[in-house]
């Protein structure tokens, strides 16, 4: 099968196939090269539909529950869902987020659920674009919303997270400092926030204390008053909600000018992750394989060579045209 | 001048000048090039002696008045003390931490102290990689300990401060929940815990707490017991107990294996910060001058073009072999 057959196979497949052709498109997306790279054009068309929903907060809010419950709300009003869960590269926290995944089993036996984790670590392609590119497929196919559960560690993560149409925070009661797991400032530019496990102990004062940022936070989204919703997820409580307010924000969305400048702003970390993953993440990745990163590494760390010295070495290795061409036909 | 002289120029006059040779010859490894690739390599064999403290915490913490007196205790005992201070190139936090710069002026102004901030955004070379050279040529040229100061936001800054030989977390009391700035998993991977502000009502529960993740993660450090020092940087209380666990924490790792591991890790990092500033922060810094970047985003937003397209365009513009050259002398 040429090139070209491959790409119009792959989208054909796409179009007419079932829950198995999207998985493995997502998987060829995944991995990246000439024939995902036209597939995404083939279907960047037909894309640009979808609502975008971030879902970010630390580790313990409960955040996998509530979107497993969330996609069940929308698949029970008709809607197709979609659901991307970053597990983070970050040697900190993979564990964790791995066991969540566990968790979200009821949405996944459901027709109209997709849900697919950008999770491998040595991935070619880099986490980041991978997680666009399948919120970009997702999104051609006819799955609204999308959402993209992150944690919210790392800048990447938070660019993948705040460029989503709605970004929402879900936090818990009783978070101490040790666990709490976000990035400053990063609930100052939610558009929604939630109290998850708002049957525990101090929900009133974590209630009180996401208003007070909501309201200051809120006078720079005008036309936006950041609600706080309060939500037990593993009892379904104050899912309708939440999934209204999310509903409610896409068509405030509507009426101004921040869908455009989104839509730019996405584009932006989008190339960057581009660049990311083709010119640091996946020679990263290749040289480790040769077993060549391991030898420039310790070679550096010799002195008999400077890091710069290594990345000329890889550059040289793994990044010269002819490495790196394939886009031919 | 022609590029060889040139190199042995820098060379020459970083080992026989001043302080402002010094900053020039900084000025130059920020701004990446053949020239400071080759002073770099020049410096290298002359490296690899000073202990390296990472320096991370939340803001409110006051570590910049911490490293300050720090750095003003290390050179009572005759040392001279180089700081890196890497304002981070987070969209949330930027200002604050430019206002800890004011704060470092007592030792900046002694003779024994070079202070320099990674700090420019829109460098070409990317603020990770110019943290690693700074270090480096401060190393080379005879400074010891070399402090280098983070906020602990984002993996590239993380990465700079595990890296250190003696990685230390300053938290105060009364830090809550959103302010909480720095990464899950920072405090487990401490060498050193200093709770700063050691005056202010909380001190200590915040020291039990501290104390009790110290024990712990001391788990994993078999032959060094996490210490937990508590200071009021403001009054230089703790100062001097603070500096001795992080000399003791150097002798410590005279007699492990850890630093030939911390050596090669440290290479990691700086293979990928370089590959980072070249193939991706550069390239963008580049478009984004030339007017070609806003251009290319527009038109993935408009669905014109893909993100994988842009990246291509940015690679033929930007990271072509003849563009990228500058090897030849």
């Amino acid at each position: 099968m040429d090139e070209k057959q491959s790409v119009t196979g792959w989208f054909d497949s796409l179009l007419t196939g079932g829950r198995r052709q999207l998985g493995e498109a997502l998987t060829l997306v995944e991995t990246g090269g000439p024939t995902a790279r036209k597939l995404l054009s083939r279907l960047s068309a037909m894309g640009g539909r979808a609502q975008i929903v971030g879902v970010t907060g630390p580790s313990g809010s409960g955040k996998s529950t509530l979107v497993n419950e969330l996609a069940l709300h929308f698949v029970s009003a008709g809607r197709r869902v979609g659901i991307v869960a970053v597990d983070p590269s970050s040697p900190f926290t993979g564990g964790a987020v791995l066991g969540d995944r566990v968790r979200m089993n009821r949405a996944s036996s459901h027709a109209d659920v997709f849900i697919r984790s950008a999770a491998t670590r040595g991935c070619l392609g880099g986490v980041a674009r991978a997680t666009h590119d399948f919120v970009r497929v997702l999104d051609a196919v006819g799955y609204d919303p999308v959402i993209v559960e992150t944690v919210g560690i790392g800048q990447s993560e938070v660019d993948i997270w705040r460029v989503a149409h709605t970004p929402v925070v879900v936090e818990a009661p009783g978070l101490g400092d040790a666990v709490q797991a976000m990035k400053a400032g990063v609930l100052e530019i939610a558009s929604i926030l939630c109290v998850n496990k708002a049957d525990l102990p101090g929900t009133d004062a974590k209630l009180m204390q996401m208003r007070d940022l909501a309201d200051e936070a809120s006078t720079h989204t005008p036309g936006w008053k950041i609600p706080v919703v309060a939500t037990v997820a593993q009892l379904g409580e104050g899912v309708p909600e939440l999934a209204e307010r999310i509903l409610a924000h896409w068509r405030y969305l509507g009426t101004t000018d921040r869908m455009r400048q989104l839509k730019y702003e996405r584009a932006m970390v989008e190339i960057r992750a581009g660049l990311q993953a083709e010119f640091v993440e996946a020679p990263l990745a290749k040289a480790a394989r040769a077993g060549i990163l391991a030898r420039l590494a310790t070679k550096v760390a010799d002195q008999e060579m400077t890091p710069g010295d290594a990345t000329r070495a890889l550059e040289a290795e793994f990044l010269r045209p002819t490495d790196n061409s394939g886009d031919e036909t």
